[in-house]
């Protein structure tokens, strides 16, 4: 598989891990339970921005972690320095081997809360210890793959390039916040390094510091057209955009590019009012003869001020979009937790639950799967249904599905095809999955997306789509719940 | 300098870079303009959360781009393949030697509105190529360390631990989140390789997933008792913190510990109204002979919860900080710029200027130093004033120091002594500063804190610190903003 990364020992993140999945590794072990079979759920509880939906990022990145995943002799030497790990279990990490299974939502698909994204199944001690890695990738792609989709869905068609690697939270938040951004629908990234490591196509042009390196305005935008005449679009604003900016550009539009018979690109406007800024600019180049001259915005933009500016009618051809994208600034947290939801004794699955006081904290139990249900004509996904991993959907016969909440709201769903939404990508330790490129995880979702009604896609208020449990997953959760009630609320 | 992290081919980030650099540097190489000297500022405008000051953090690894800034030939290749760039740009990469001076404010340093933090002079192709990586470096770290920073102010004393890994955008938004975290005042970071890297200490003691493994939340206690006597901190709300997590600590703390002739470390409570949760668990480990033993809260904290919680009188020892440090959720970038602010012609500075309809995005002209000004006899910093670069401050006699906007807005400064804020750190394209290390910077940050006055720290409507220009800087400015104002307003 070409397309990975090959971490070197220079980009060891084996120990980007909380200090207390080693601790418990080491009491797993010493306490004879590292062996144990686990199964881990990784989910999140609530869509960021009160959207309908999120898309699942990152996979890749987390294949790329299992299959690089082993502990240098720096590592164990840092460990044993600070004399709380039992020899046993240095040895252990220096001859450890990955071995869990796991599976996960391929990236792209539109995910729900209370979801399992991902699932790791083995030894306590491996399953554990992966923990910190498995969040904070999914968790990151996640919030800025949905973020992406947001202002997309925003622009209605406009696109939509990524900017903000100058803004990003480190380095990695530039680079994997670009992909995620692409696989959400923008259509590029100034980023270059992911065109060079992904293929998102890198795009940008000139910043102030061109304009104000040359005596004039003018002779700045002249020298532009002669280096780049089939690809000529100026930043306008530096100075004053109807007076300054959007005239010069005319005169060379007219002055160079014209005798040489191309056509301008577009102008790019980077602050001030772009309702009032745009309208303007706009009539000046049709009244100039450049109609098809395109006008990119790339002021703090978001899916709230898109969706503003466009409804009171600004003549926007694209936008690029930094700050409030690579870090989802109105929302910059997405809150993956990661489970424990059942163990293995004498080969069988005992499911587990974590009980909190708040209801929607306490966690579904047992090994899963999820699937989604569409309409057999409109191809519409009806509802996600989470099952244990056992079960089966007969396609051929209706289906009642109930909250697990209020159990008597309840829906008979027919004429439906049911689809697997887990797919196993490691068994054993060993990565059985082909990652598609991200231009197929793009089209991918944006194909998924158009499975959802429009009361799903909704900004405000969006309809909350279905994710009920099957009777037998209910039934499991209710009997820990009750035993649970037993033991604790005396 | 062994504290150094020497990137190696596959941490490459010499392409992280935003594309316009690359499509600029080509047009100044064509235009003959790459090698002119140019001046550019890193500044911010406005400290987040209308606090009163910031953290300048991330210059170590600022040292380290600029000392590992090369192209390789795969990285010549692919620009290459875009086809807009001319040979002689890619054999000029190809030989790139990073040769800029850089000045820098040191890390740890309080830092305030439109001072420079980092200044890089060079060709016009070298110092316009860095900015996506200037940028994006000091504007996380800065972020970071200036949030933690309110955390740890809150706390009033009690230990702040960073543990947000798994919330954080992207791997490095981690690792250098947990780094700049320390630099604000964190105690330590549940980020293991933070340890492994800067020596930041590393903590942590168990997930939920160690009680549910076991048969009972008693058997699971018990067990980390005797798997770590001396570091015995509990997680009590698995199940539920009074009637079950508290008396089971205390259990295992009579049974386990005592036999010992130990002590518990604490207990830890991640969920509920901690106000109440706390007061109830102190008393009932008062009661048990356990007033040493600690309560940590790991809640969802940032720097207005805990200065509520503890308003309320709730019985916390200190706090574990996730997700709302680790991305700066309340506000989650940091608007740093980087603007050409002079050229050089036949060896002489030209300040150059960039407009805005926005006054305070005006920029300060020319090459510059930053003065502090401190009190003789309390020690307390007065203001800070900004000059230009070959200016000197005459500490015997009084100054006169005024608003640059409001300028009868004046005030004579005597019995101060003056610091200049920005150090040379590259001389030529070579590193001519020693890194502190990060426990150097923690401790200069918190004596560097020490010199703010009351009204500066305040979290609420703070004092806005002094920042004017010289009456020489002042004048620049004032002569270029009237030029600029013939040319365009007219």
């Amino acid at each position: 598989m070409s397309c990975f990364f090959d971490w070197k020992e220079d980009r060891n993140l084996t120990l980007l891990v909380d200090f207390y999945e080693l601790t418990m590794a080491n009491g797993y072990l010493k306490k004879g339970v590292g062996e144990k079979i686990a199964y881990f759920d990784m989910y999140f509880r609530k869509v960021p921005d009160d959207g309908g939906f999120c898309i699942m990022a990152g996979v890749q990145q987390l294949i790329e972690y299992f299959n690089n995943l082993k502990f240098t002799d720096e590592d164990i030497s840092y460990l044993r320095s600070k004399g709380i790990f039992s020899e046993e279990f240095l040895s252990y990490l220096k001859n450890f081997k990955f071995s869990c299974n796991v599976w996960a939502v391929p990236e792209g698909t539109p995910v729900f809360p209370n979801e399992p994204l991902v699932i790791v199944s083995g030894p306590a001690i491996q399953a554990q210890f992966v923990e910190t890695m498995v969040l904070l990738t999914i968790n990151h792609q996640t919030l800025i793959a949905t973020k992406a989709n947001r202002i997309v869905r925003a622009a209605a068609g406009r696109p939509i390039f990524e900017f903000g690697s100058r803004r990003a939270q480190g380095y990695d938040g530039a680079i994997f916040g670009a992909r995620a951004a692409y696989i959400g629908g923008c259509v590029g990234s100034a980023c270059t390094i992911a065109e060079k490591r992904f293929g998102i196509p890198a795009v940008g042009t000139m910043a102030h510091s061109w304009i104000q390196l040359f005596d004039s305005e003018y002779e700045a935008f002249k020298a532009w057209a002669e280096t780049y005449p089939d690809n000529c679009l100026l930043l306008v604003d530096t100075y004053n955009v109807l007076k300054s900016g959007v005239p010069n550009a005319i005169r060379v539009f007219d002055e160079v590019l014209k005798p040489m018979g191309l056509r301008p690109v577009g102008i790019r406007i980077d602050s001030g009012d772009v309702k009032y800024l745009t309208e303007k600019s706009r009539k000046m180049l049709d009244d100039a003869g450049y109609p098809d001259c395109k006008i990119v915005v790339s002021n703090s933009m978001d899916e709230y001020i898109i969706r503003d500016v466009l409804s009171q009618g600004a003549k926007i051809d694209s936008f690029g979009v930094g700050e409030r994208l690579i870090t989802a600034k109105s929302e910059p947290v997405f809150g993956g937790v990661y489970k424990l939801v059942a163990i293995e004794e004498n080969g069988k699955i005992i499911p587990k639950i974590k009980i909190s006081e708040n209801p929607e904290k306490i966690t579904n139990p047992g090994f899963k799967q999820i699937y989604r249900l569409y309409d057999r004509d409109s191809n519409k996904a009806i509802a996600d249904l989470i099952t244990l991993a056992d079960e089966t959907i007969d396609e051929t016969k209706p289906i009642e599905i109930f909250d697990p909440v209020f159990t008597w709201k309840r829906k008979k769903v027919e004429n439906f095809y049911a689809k697997k939404l887990l797919v196993k990508i490691f068994e054993n330790g060993r990565c059985v999955y082909e990652c598609p490129s991200v231009n197929e995880i793009r089209d991918y979702c944006a194909a998924q997306i158009d499975t959802l009604w429009e009361e799903v896609l909704r900004f405000e208020n969006p309809h909350k789509y279905y994710v009920d449990l099957s009777t037998k997953l209910w039934s499991v959760k209710q009997r820990l719940l009750n035993q649970f009630n037993i033991l604790y609320n005396k």
